[in-house]
């Protein structure tokens, strides 16, 4: 198979590292840019000593981004850029012919208004709106198949969707009323300099940030409402822990039909299973646990792999859904690309075992 | 002031060695005896090299547990043993006179057949029930002053009763349909020689555990009953997240009265912040948090403080409380401590600052 | 006995928060003022949560540093500044008749090219250089006791000296050819919003840094020479460990007498154990540890202690002295309270223990 | 090619389970079998759910160590297994005709009675002492390709000896007198439920042990007195640090050559420089770093490369070089494959990048 040529732009940050090491590695894909600002000059290799096994890694250098001459690189472009930067980039480069494939907010929603109430902004490309395809591939890989922009979703709503949508859709649970209780690893957080980052302001900390307003509320909600049929309002709190890597999402679900004997419960619990074999049975990313087994994300950092379990409490009536992923891997670069996997016709785990 | 005769039963625990700090440098008492089988003969400088500092430390030495001879070296005994295990000592050292303080569940519930039903065994002296008070000194100050048996809080429940039953007294929220959600550090799980709590099983690690029916909820769920007069079951998710000290808990509630404009919210707000400002306005040990600030655990471990905030969520019509506190500290060790201030007459604070 | 009044100059980084902690619960100190450009304006319990339950934290407010109001709220004047910024404050602080303990390297040194040769600049307020006398309690008390200007010592040269200038007294080891290998946490590179000190870039890393010549050398070297009565001239390599704080230094050094049989080493052991013993059997702050012990910096952590212990190794004639202290306080704001209770003739662990 | 029959015995600990996640994913091997007593009967997805994505996880079961069938379902038999244990596997399995490679250190040492002073033991069977060869690629390449006996090296032995090992052969250091400092993750310990590796006693806390007369001393000092021609004897030092993996390994060696001077040095370091092209210009798996970096863990966790870096010391006349190294890695698992993959002709990074 003649190998597609990417390039990735904003790559020193924590999700562009991953991009860079799972490009480099990639069986089908020649890595043929990355650029950063800061980096510009640099091997691969001197800015990530990590990756410096590589050959890629000792000859590629870093250049300043530019939409021009990035088209001419690359066929495929990833944008591991910040939201409103995103999408200056990728007019320019969908105009050229590339490929986008983009990890910041930019094409998640649907809507230009929710965009403006969320991120504080006019949308800078709207018109590109329509052509955007949410990239999960569980959700979306026909969508993806033939796709010109392929907007990423975020960390949480990935270990918040995955979940939730297969109940939603075969109406197992109600869609309102949804709270979903997350932890994140520091690396969410981005590589910035920022005093409330700092090693001794995280570690033997942990605290939540963003309530009641996180901005990925607004593709979480767009996505259920979608699978719902009908506008969905939920709750949702991040939480700050002090890991690298990982997030743990505790989801409170309530189901259509009430449970309270051990034996309603049984057959409800039959259905649940039944919904999340259909859903990710052939699912090579999606793992649910048997047994007694919960989640843990340590069993998951590194890999493209989301967990789940889930309980029912026949003391309350309620469903407990709990889900652990990396972050950076199955929440932000690996599922980036497995989206290109996809859009590509590669196996679709094409280096990402 | 004369000092008062005061031993721990169970010292080499992390609650054990908690009391020991605290008791050591407490200005109204006198440590008389510790006890732990692994550690008799050692001085208390010994096991705890931290405390070496105190002549005290070089000087007392860990005995075998004998209720008789406790019974004469103190006229306080603290009990930092596991349930079942404590009971058991409760009995003669009361039956010869001493107060016990006692750290473990097993005076904790009024109910026999409730322990049993969370606890998996026969109560072992349910005769001592009635007589024994919760030791959560801002809920029941005036029962802590005469008692013989006080039962000290568990560290989950301190974390979700202390915001919660203000809130349900003066009916500013729904009694049921409460979830608690909880994150806590690896000292939680004591100090026992298990693979699970090894450094890399729980470094870069985050995982729930005891879901869906944690033994504590018997305990949270009486006190919230006895507070909203009638029956209340909630729902409560514990998560081991790796620092060493520290438990997070994230409460969703829902008011009593509907809100959703913002001045319905204000409006609520100023019922909560006076709900909080009365409860808890004098309380030496209880923080509400003041404007943007979330409570963070780095700002409480090593404290016998809880500190305490809160959102309404005007999209989904829920108020989210947030709880930060040592699990160690206010969560066991440090909230005995204060129970004993209130028992013996001294200042509340007094040991604790 | 009348308290004292105190201030803080630069008291929002870690020293100076540790500064605070200790001072506002000191008996014989009142904490009049605390200055920070940043927090300006704040109270002591706003900028630090930690510390709110303390009357004097919801009253006192940071300031902008002003070395004329400063000299008339307070008789004592820590300086908890960069070094070169902290002598612009310590000349009209004296010159106003206030005693000034810098916990910054500005007055560390007699030699003022040496200050240059190290820190890159000239020095400040060479006229000040014969005034200072370097703060370590256990070497230089007497010289404490009528000081205008104490300087501090810093946080690696105490995890050093401590153990070595003994030994060098009692010349029981050579002067030539000292190793110091130590090991500090993050708090250590102060609270600077930097890449290189961000969780993600700190947990799981363990990294050497400035070698071979890293400044603290300048000091440590000057004491030892004092104490040995030659030139000295050491190798130091620091290491940056994911731990918030403690320093733990790794000494190799060459015994002036040689031994390998059982009996010369066992001979020599109790020379060294005399030595140590003189020197600090009555110190409250150094913890020689006996039998098996080898010093963690978890036992010292909090505390105003140094521990150290030692082994003779047969196999090589050399003498392994190790050390653990907290690097806040021991190497940094304990040891600089413990100089000011010196001076003002309190007793010396006042506020420490 | 014809895929090679693995086995691996006592895989149930940190090094067997990379040995897993390596052999899994090796394009040129099959994993036949895996033993460990606790967990036999489960396959390899429940037991290191990390893994569960892998086809081969789910139906590979463990099974009880048993000789007699290994050595008819594998070629070549990794043993993962305790000192001691694993010389009693070996003999049998060699016996039967398959390789074995051993990551424990009965195979280590030339010398029996080598063995007997350091191990305290009887070495379990010293006729296979002459057979085996130790396992170290970069040293012994041609030696591992006929071996029917791999004794792979040690963690803190692969981290000392790389760096040194090089100089020593070219002279340019002296074989006395070095002194070699570690800092090791708590991996290292092995999964043992023991109170000193909980997290609590890990977390933010850092000491040193086996001191002055650590195990691993043997076969470090074998290995540098073959390549000095002279009994070495070396100063070894380990730390225990709170991260999962990793070795830093900082090394005080002294020159054979005098230098003080500039011009001295930059010679000196010239020559320095060109041993270590030498050495590892082509090794795929150590790396030499240039200009001003220095080895951290975070750059080598979870790969097989070893990086290093020198700094030559004017004002001591010291050589300091330091590494950094995975532990399990490179300091055990992914070492023994690469040993594997020259003993059986496959690309020596085939399933190592």
């Amino acid at each position: 198979m003649m190998k597609k040529k990417v390039a990735i732009v904003g790559a020193s940050g924590y999700s562009g590292e991953e991009l860079v090491r799972l490009l480099m590695q990639h069986p089908h894909v020649e890595l043929t840019a990355v650029t950063s600002r800061q980096s510009a000059g640099l091997t691969v290799g001197q800015v990530f000593p990590k990756f410096a096994g590589h050959a890629a890694a000792r000859s590629l250098r870093f250049t300043e981004p530019n939409a021009e001459l990035l088209s001419k690189q690359a066929e495929i472009v990833f944008l591991a850029l910040p939201h409103g930067v995103a999408a200056e980039f990728a007019v320019p480069l969908i105009n050229a012919g590339c490929v986008v494939i983009d990890l910041s907010a930019d094409f998640r929603l649907k809507s230009a208004e929710c965009y403006k109430e969320f991120y504080g902004h006019e949308h800078p490309a709207p018109e590109l709106l329509p052509k955007s395809v949410y990239g999960m591939p569980e959700v979306y890989r026909s969508e993806i198949k033939g796709a010109i922009l392929i907007a990423s979703p975020g960390c949480y709503p990935t270990s918040i969707l995955l979940p939730v949508l297969p109940l939603l859709r075969a109406k197992l649970i109600k869609p309102q009323g949804i709270i979903a209780d997350s932890m994140s690893g520091v690396s969410g957080a981005g590589r910035k300099a920022e005093l409330d980052y700092l090693f001794c302001e995280c570690n033997e900390s942990v605290r939540a940030y963003g309530v009641p307003k996180h901005r990925h509320l607004s593709e979480i909600e767009e996505q259920m409402s979608l699978a719902a049929n009908e506008k969905v309002t939920i709750q949702f709190t991040p939480h700050l822990i002090p890991v690298n890597r990982g997030i743990h999402t505790t989801l409170y679900l309530a189901p259509s039909e009430h449970f309270s004997s051990a034996a309603e419960a049984e057959a409800l619990n039959a259905k649940i299973a039944a919904c999340y074999a259909k859903a990710y049975g052939n699912e090579p990313f999606v793992r649910v646990l048997e047994s007694k087994a919960l989640p843990d994300t340590k069993n998951v950092t590194g890999t493209n792999t989301l967990e789940l379990a889930w309980r029912l409490d026949t003391r309350t009536g309620r469903l407990i859904v709990l889900s652990a992923e990396d972050n950076i891997v199955k929440g932000a670069s690996g599922q980036a690309v497995q989206s290109m996997n996809i859009l590509c016709g590669f196996p679709e785990t094409a280096g990402l075992l």
